[in-house]
């Protein structure tokens, strides 16, 4: 049996591809690749999405694909720009039409979210954000979306109020694979009570960071330092750093994390550890929920 | 005219071999080569060292190839082990014979330095410390030598009291290479007032290190920060917050500066601004001057 997509969610970022059939706010299939923006020229992302969603599109009329995500960065498919926080995370305006060639396709991008002082931009965590929202429109406190780049956004009264980035997925990755650290940090494992005496370490003294990194690949050599200890401890210090330079924002506020289980669960560790009282909830979930609302905002706009 | 050496100099790093033909204490000739101990297997090295000196070599006889450097680490061509500090930056002990199948050649490698606590190592930058403490014996304060993994080491009656190391060198290099921030980050320029800015909000907020890095990036895609400004200011950050974790090393104290002349300007002038009035020296003579002075060392011990 074939499916006739009514409209298509895309989640396009930088290393993936992710794509639902929808019937309103039903998902009728899901499908996904590794043709990210990152490794596509301009005129590679309408091929790499016939490729994967080809089959859902009906042959008489144009289905409209809705995507959020690096697709819409300078280097993507076409520049979505950015809205200015304050700003609901998702509104009617700003969509941004690709150009296709083929006649059953119409492709709209979603634009990111930026801030003037000190200046700040997210592509891509707006949309999860609006699916938190969507099943919790009076939430007021503040998210935190770790990833490659960690976002902590203030949400009042259904807006994106401030928010600030920062690179710690990015820092630990380049640590862990492509510095002197590598011959000492494990590519897999985990300590937990390393990671959180590292966390609190880093918050304890943080003007210490940058002489604490060396120590991984000393105590490597000199104590044989397991290396899925350092890898525990790496993270933690990492954690720990943004989490001093993030304290205005988690400081005595309602705090949910939202990403993936794993790395979700270490800043919900590390956050618990302050006295803060988290909530968690799922990515991948909250970036439907938010093409699902976007979607309806865009039809009523 | 063939030059023929008493014994040779050898600067053995990741990236770079450099050899000094040597009649005692005078060089007779200067040669070097891309072959680094980084590209080089174990049964690579004395190809390597004989492609560059061996017409330097007497027929009849071994010549001493005296060597510092990654050439001793594990990975490197025999492992020449660390000797612990407190200690004299080089001694008649510990010195490691490298294997060798030419019978025109002897190879001696200098060990590194090591502390227990906190756990640190060094090796290469002893010999330089050595340098310096033969022209100047009675020194009595802190070196740093920065480069890809900046040393801040304190010195007390000839000898290497206690040290810290910092990824100072690698960090810029992986942020500005390849990290996110490439896009906004210049290979070349330099702009000296961006610099010390970044230099002085990094030592007078050190904890808000990790909220600053991704601001380079939004700047350059909402602003047009110019790429020269980007460069200076992750510089600025990054010594900034090495200066912060090293407060302990150089305040109130006598500070001199080993290394390149461009970097070396760098350190010294955040210093300044601290209020430290650092000297300068530069950082291969002093590699040569120390090796001199180990091969001194190492005839009379």
């Amino acid at each position: 049996m074939s499916i006739v997509a009514e409209w298509i969610a895309l989640d396009w970022g930088t290393s993936r591809l992710r794509a639902w059939a929808m019937a309103g706010e039903t998902v009728l299939a899901a499908a996904s690749s590794d043709q990210g923006m990152g490794r596509l020229a301009r005129d590679g992302f309408e091929p790499a999405l016939l490729a994967l969603v080809g089959d859902w599109l009906a042959p008489d009329r144009r289905t409209l694909a809705l995507a959020c995500g690096m697709v819409g960065a300078r280097q993507g498919w076409a520049e979505a720009g950015y809205r200015s926080v304050p700003c609901p995370p998702v509104a009617a305006d700003g969509f941004q039409r690709a150009p296709v060639t083929d006649a059953r396709l119409e492709v709209r991008i979603l634009p990111g979210l930026s801030q003037a002082t000190p200046a700040d931009v997210m592509r891509g965590e707006e949309v999860q954000i609006a699916g938190f929202l969507k099943a919790e429109p009076e939430f007021d406190g503040v998210l935190c979306l770790p990833g490659t780049h960690s976002k902590w956004v203030r949400i009042s009264a259904g807006e994106a109020v401030s928010f600030q980035t920062f690179m710690t997925g990015e820092l630990f990755a380049l640590l862990a694979e492509s510095s002197v650290l590598r011959h000492s940090v494990a590519a897999e494992g985990w300590d937990e009570p390393a990671f959180l005496a590292a966390v609190d370490d880093a918050l304890s003294r943080p003007e210490r960071l940058a002489a604490r990194l060396f120590t991984l690949r000393a105590e490597g050599l000199l104590t044989g330092l397991a290396p899925e200890l350092a890898r525990a401890r790496l993270s933690g210090l990492l954690i720990g750093a943004e989490l001093a330079a993030a304290r205005p924002y988690w400081l005595g506020q309602a705090v949910a994390v939202i990403g993936a289980a794993g790395i979700s669960n270490a800043y919900s560790a590390a956050l618990r550890r302050q006295g803060a009282a988290p909530r968690l909830a799922e990515g991948d979930a909250m970036v439907l929920a938010g093409l699902i609302a976007a979607h309806r905002i865009g039809r009523e706009g």
